[in-house]
């Protein structure tokens, strides 16, 4: 007999029908009720064992973490909790989980130690609704862009350009460290290489993006970056997902209208359809700050945040205002700050970007004409020949989830300010080619994907929000 | 004046209204009429310019690929091939395209010398049609499985484990091959690497997926993979995309079931959505066929086989049968096949999946149940103890397009297999975790997205399908 998902058994009206359900055992209470989750939801599907006409040895078996295969009635539940429950004829063990070994016991385990078990975790109740809100948002990415005529690109992994500078890059190479091939000089051969260069695991698709946003309009990315930066932070991952939408036209504007826009969909389309995960998620988090001395405690529950994002624009202030406004702030004032904001210019550190989300403006911001000299090499130069058309949202909890900006259209700008970076141009004649031949303003931005998801999921560390985190010193699994 | 895409202004009825569109110029005649052309579909929009009142100046710089920005009246056209098209009022050059220089000409190029301009050959009609085919082949991937309930999961693509055997793999390191920190015996201390070990790319996500079956039931990734094979063929690259779908509960015969319902729903979505991109391709295939003796020329047309793929069922057929029908063919008996097939245990080449989907057969195929021998560890050991429940899906003119099984799900088997095949059990412990806590029987395959997209698009060539090819001594742009 064909089993029955968990979601569709609990959706059923139909009851008083035979069904088979196929999950593994959440809870045995009372020799009699399994609770019995397949992961299609959150919920568990209550399956009521015949116990008098059940083997001692079969009901020995069912232990947290077996896989069943239960076959019996569907009929509504008299407990409490849920509309249905199976009332079970035929019970088959299909894999036993020793209790005694078994990792995931039924009850709160630390997220450190789940973290080195992140192959079981998601058999949990916070990690199966993280990986399922995750799930849904990435399709949400997809269907924004597609509805919306963008074409999907897949830019190269492995890159022999590494003149984006966003950060340190790992190499990829087939040569041996023993061994290895030398020139004439003693050098490194890197011809004798699989690519016959040195090459390195992207930290962006931007620039090869560009090139397509010139012929198709609208592109985006959404694909694996990499960082090998030794940044043990709860929102830093070497192997990160990062979503990098480019569109032929767009100014500045255009591109934050895209953003905002963007990340009000995705969020809505979690929060319509996680409706139980974000539910629990919530809860979780509530329990949490239950920890937390009363100050620190967040004043909105997870989906009043998510709703807020939802109901207001999201504040759009220059480089220039925010600095008036950091400089004359109190924690500026009383020296609480670590890096004082005491000149036009100075780069803003995650704790002035805080400030402005969380205290002062109390809702996303978009922070945009940044000081050139602060900002990539590509970033199209505003007339005051200092600021760039720059742009950066900041979310409260995450700090900054997208970067973006116009991109520097014009070849002799483009030229001049690679030449001053001694950003090579040989290596660049790809990107200086959209420049050449038919240039035209356009703007991008990248957002990466986990601390959206961090955002949506109300969890603090990085490391919990992507299946198996790499980070340094740390690749298991 | 916000401009109007061009697949839009096509699509329009409503004429006699002023528009203004953006985009490039693919030729120019008669001093009077742009085919412009912003990538949003294959179509040009024609534009005609008052070239009596427009400065001479201008006129010289509306060249094959200049970006210009027009605006002026929708009107039905006189000329063929066109509904509507655009008496110009306005003409802006937003970026030169140098007649003399810009490689990419209105003429026919050579597919090797597009490759060398990958960043432009997107540009071309054929480049921009395959790419908008690969774009809409992927959101079919995703809607295909997100509305069946199954769960997109991101597997790492940094591994510390090479135990999937599927190829050999690229290191991913950032220790400098100058002054590489050793042990004591004189080998390199990968302890001191970013990730305390050795790591490579992935070459599948499947171990983890399968992980991750075992807690949400159906789960898919669908993400990059890496061989570091120096294969220099028309169907492999070093980087590609893959996905792999994992179900539990699921046997072979599901499996097969999945894989071709899985495929002939993503064509169909092609064949749907991309109706005039694929039309072109066709025609394009049809006048590269026409280069070629009768004799070689493919019996159908593009659309001809995509709509066969979709309205006749996948032939299934054991190895056995197979190596059966192979050992009395006529290339087999006259010596025509290169590995001739002489016992039940050989391994299949591409010559004999070819003649099997082409010769045999003419129609995609499923082989199933192979010997033990040729396939992976983890492929579950059928009753005879020595075939597995394994199976491969051969297309015409691709060969191998899935490759799937059921996986092993009892401990002491699998166990045993890695024993035999010297798997380090102590890398892989937490793979058998899952079959030591709550084991089921699951299945699942992988799809070379771009074989995929090369059968739809009809090219021949893997490295014209994916926008910046990754091949031994070629990591450009």
């Amino acid at each position: 007999m064909k089993h029955i998902k968990v979601v569709d058994l609990l959706n059923n009206t139909k009851t008083l029908q035979e069904v088979t359900a196929k999950g593994w055992v959440r809870t045995f209470r009372n020799n009699q009720f399994i609770a019995l989750n397949d992961g299609s939801t959150i919920q568990n599907i209550q399956c009521v064992v015949d116990f008098e006409n059940t083997s001692e040895e079969t009901l020995r078996r069912i232990t947290t973490g077996a896989a069943v295969a239960v076959t019996g009635t569907l009929q509504e539940s008299q407990g409490k909790g849920q509309k249905v429950e199976i009332q079970v004829t035929k019970l088959e063990i299909l894999g036993d989980s020793d209790a005694e070994k078994y990792p995931i016991q039924p009850k709160k385990h630390s997220l450190e130690f789940l973290r080195e078990n992140a192959h079981l975790r998601v058999r949990t109740n916070a990690f199966g609704a993280i990986m399922r809100v995750r799930s849904a948002l990435s399709f949400a990415v997809h269907q924004y862009f597609q509805e919306r005529g963008f074409f999907y690109v897949n830019t190269p992994i492995i890159t022999g350009s590494d003149a984006e500078g966003a950060g340190e890059m790992f190499r990829v190479t087939a040569l041996p460290f023993d061994g290895t091939p030398r020139d004439e000089e003693g050098k490194v051969d890197f011809k004798k290489d699989f690519f016959g260069k040195e090459t390195n695991l992207t930290v962006s698709g931007q620039l090869e993006a560009e090139t397509y946003a010139m012929a198709l309009g609208q592109v985006y990315t959404f694909g694996p970056t990499f960082r090998a930066e030794n940044s043990n932070t709860s929102r830093h991952l070497a192997e990160f997902w990062m979503i990098e939408p480019e569109v032929a036209f767009n100014d500045l504007d255009a591109n934050m209208d895209l953003a905002e826009d963007f990340i009000k969909y995705v969020v809505r389309y979690a929060v319509e359809k996680c409706a139980d995960d974000l539910q629990f998620l919530e809860q979780r988090l509530a329990d949490e700050e239950k920890q937390k001395p009363q100050a620190e405690r967040s004043e909105m529950s997870l989906l009043e945040k998510l709703n807020f994002v939802l109901e207001n624009n999201f504040k759009r202030v220059s480089y220039t205002e925010a600095i008036d406004i950091l400089k004359s702030s109190t924690p500026n004032k009383k020296k609480k700050f670590q890096y004082l904001i005491d000149e036009w210019g100075a780069d803003l550190q995650s704790e002035h970007e805080r400030y402005l989300v969380e205290k002062h403006f109390k809702c996303p911001v978009i922070l945009f004409d940044y000081p050139a000299k602060i900002k990539a090499f590509y970033m199209r130069l505003n007339e005051d020949e200092k600021t760039v058309r720059a742009m950066d949202i900041l979310f409260p909890g995450i700090g900054e989830i997208v970067g973006g900006s116009q991109r520097e259209e014009r070849y002799d700008v483009l030229i001049e300010k690679m030449k001053a970076l001694n950003i090579p141009e040989e290596e660049m004649w790809w990107y200086l080619d959209t420049r050449r031949f038919g240039s035209a303003i356009h703007s991008g931005f990248g957002l990466g994907f986990e601390r959206l998801v961090l955002f949506v999921t109300g969890m603090t560390n990085i490391r919990d929000v992507i299946p198996f985190p790499r980070t340094p010193q740390n690749a298991e699994f």
